[in-house]
């Protein structure tokens, strides 16, 4: 009766009852299931979860095997890549000679590319036969196929020569030529691409899944639109790290590696900081001077910081859409007005504040000009840095807000106290 | 030639050709394309575009109208949404009746719920018949179906009582009733859930569509995977936004535009910067008779500020995610001790570092306890906000960076000062 009804939940459903049991309920699960059985609701398990190894290592290793068997291709691959060498090849040689295979080919792609991403239960066909036969062939194979939505026609040599979707199979009349009909104008992706291009190419054509070849067009797999939107969240989430400059996926509970991994960062940034207390340092008779400076120190780094972030946040979404082309440099002048323009503004409005708080608009003054170079200036760093990691090859999004804040706050320091050393005779003494 | 030439491109790389015309070009490609086909690619542009509206205006007003009834339904309306309603019942009495009311309906809907992202075009069988009739039914009806994979079982009221995919349709024996192998558990998402909570179901489940009913059960729309990855690239647009305090999918070349969009937020914390500024002003007596004090504003709000950016993005990202249930008190204890930590750490490293520089332990340990409290009070501040929002019913992710680097410069200069005054006569006059 247990076991009735918990097959009859969803594959998704029956992996979050599984994931809330203990190792000793978890055993009791195992020994009901077949592997089949278990194996279809482990395809539905989230391939960031850490404890698929440990639940493979506490069955018996036969059963393992053939758990890994009839999952996809992906998901299993997926998961033996965190065991170690022996472990892979002891459940590797107890499985069928073909799935063993079709594993190790893709153990070895490299993280983030297509071949990481794709899988291998495709459905292939040949040119030269009919749709009758074609559906006769489809019928066979579609139990283990991840999708049946596309069928791939392939020559003798394995190379992709044309795609047939299932609605073309289904509503031409069955004694037409698959040749007649296939679309011979594929778009397959390379299986060394980037995971983040095979993505763009899925979003763009609105394919539920797209085949993976090598670069003599053998057809190697396919990704499915179901791993594309793992990789879309698991790039947002880097990008939002990035620009936060804390890894947000690693959702520990743990406060001691919370603060382990925050740290980093933070310490890196307080010796950059320490470069801007220097600078005030050396402008210390300055401020004994005129002690009123100190009073605007953090509104200068603030402002100019968060104009900093947003001319950041502006830069690395431009560079990861690349349809809206234009040079570096025509960037570079864009956001070059638009600190201008928003210097002044800025700039203006805090030269009154000042003026009429202080009763001196040659304070508000130096305070406003000041104000509006550092904002400038923060913008233009802003929108060089990630333009400048995009052309060192670097992931323009792991320009960090807290970076770039941290150094507008030394130019911001810079370019105020140059200013306030000018004007100081001007506003002393009032 | 060339219309040939052109049909044979996929849909999506005709709608890049397209948009690449000028209006003259385009109205040439009009007269000789069939409506049919210009609806085709239409489906494959952007819903973002804003030249849509445009490019109906410029077509004959009929051609227009057939156009859109050859779109799917859900793209279709994306576009009548930006028209006048003379446009649109201009439109709308010129296309078959069922068109007009699928559309009309659709209208309705409030902005992103599941209602506005779902389209009318899906395939639904009646339970009591063979599969044969089933696939008879299917072939008559997949050429406008959006996606065939799934078939939705309806009864007499035209409620959702069960879901068959087209593989179960094919392997199964073709005498088989509709019923005996439908599957009755069907995921289904409500008209008014957020489309946030859609693409949650849809990523969750690995489903390619998922069905959308009203309260009563009745079959209303599918959503396909396709428009749920616009959701999921949108959402994390507006979280990436949200963090940098500026709407980073205006991706605009007017610096103007980019100014006026960027000022309101920058003169909004600039206020919000005036407060630390006058409290400041409040120390000035202090500042004058230490001036060393100056040194370490920036550095004080500035790494309290970057600490209050990582707490803030780690609880964003916690409160997207509510699997990892905790409660929001849980959250701050975390989040309180993760700020020790971090907090004690920097602290004691800026204590040294002032220390040997300053050759003043005493001024050191100002500095560091002022950091250490400092950070300890951002992130909290940076896990509070988001949490409170979520509790108001905000969406937490549109809570900024920038604002949290604000708020954080006030309450690190009151620690700071508040610190300093207390320890002013053991470092001043050494
Ligand atoms: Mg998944
Ligand atoms: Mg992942
Ligand atoms: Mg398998
Ligand atoms: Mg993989
Ligand atoms: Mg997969
Ligand atoms: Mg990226
Ligand atoms: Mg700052
Ligand atoms: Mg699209
Ligand atoms: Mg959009
Ligand atoms: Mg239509
Ligand atoms: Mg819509
Ligand atoms: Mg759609
Ligand atoms: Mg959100």
């Amino acid at each position: 009766a247990f076991r009735t009804a918990f097959l009859e939940l969803h594959h998704w459903e029956q992996a979050q009852f599984f994931l809330s049991l203990n190792r000793s309920e978890r055993l009791a699960l195992y020994r009901i299931l077949t592997a089949n059985e278990v194996g279809n609701f482990f395809d539905d398990i989230d391939d960031d979860n850490q404890q698929m190894p440990e639940f493979l290592a506490e069955m018996k290793s036969d059963f393992a095997a053939k758990v890994l068997t009839e999952m996809y291709t992906d998901n299993a691959v997926d998961i033996l890549e965190h065991l170690d060498k022996p472990a892979i090849n002891r459940l590797l040689t107890q499985m069928p000679r073909q799935s063993a295979l079709n594993m190790r080919s893709l153990l070895h792609y490299d993280d983030q590319t297509a071949g990481a991403i794709m899988t291998t239960e495709f459905i292939a066909i040949a040119a030269n036969q009919t749709l009758a036969s074609a559906m006769y062939a489809l019928r066979e194979k579609a139990a283990d196929a991840e999708l049946i939505y596309y069928v791939y026609v392939m020559d003798t040599e394995n190379r992709l020569v044309g795609i047939i979707s299932l609605r073309d199979l289904i509503v031409n009349n069955q004694e037409t030529m698959v040749y007649e009909i296939m679309n011979e104008r594929v778009i397959s992706v390379q299986v060394t691409d980037d995971q983040e291009s095979v993505a763009q190419t899925i979003r763009d054509y609105g394919f539920f899944a797209v085949p993976v070849t090598d670069d003599s067009n053998r057809l190697l797999g396919i990704i499915t639109v179901d791993d594309i939107i793992d990789v879309i969240d698991d790039e947002a989430a880097s990008d939002y790290s990035g620009l936060a400059g804390v890894d947000v996926e690693d959702t520990t509970e743990n406060p001691v590696k919370a603060a382990v991994k925050r740290l980093p960062w933070l310490i890196t940034l307080l010796f950059l900081g320490m470069s801007t207390a220097s600078l005030i340092n050396h402008y210390e008779s300055l401020v004994s001077e005129a002690s009123v400076l100190a009073v605007f120190i953090s509104l200068i780094t603030g402002t100019a910081g968060n104009a900093g972030t947003q001319s950041l946040a502006v830069a690395v979404r431009r560079l990861a859409f690349p349809e809206q082309e234009r040079t570096f440099l025509r960037s570079l002048l864009t956001e070059l007005i638009t600190g201008l323009l928003t210097g002044i503004v800025t700039g203006l409005t805090i030269t009154l504040v000042v003026g009429f708080w202080k009763h001196s608009f040659t304070l508000g003054f130096v305070i406003g000009l000041a104000m509006c170079c550092a904002i400038i200036v923060a913008n233009l760093a802003g929108s060089f840095i990630p333009g400048l990691m995009a052309r060192l090859g670097f992931d323009p999004a792991v320009a960090s807000g807290p970076f770039i804040s941290t150094l507008s706050d030394l130019t911001s320091v810079l370019i105020y106290f140059s200013i306030a050393q000018y004007f100081i005779t001007s506003f002393v003494g009032q």
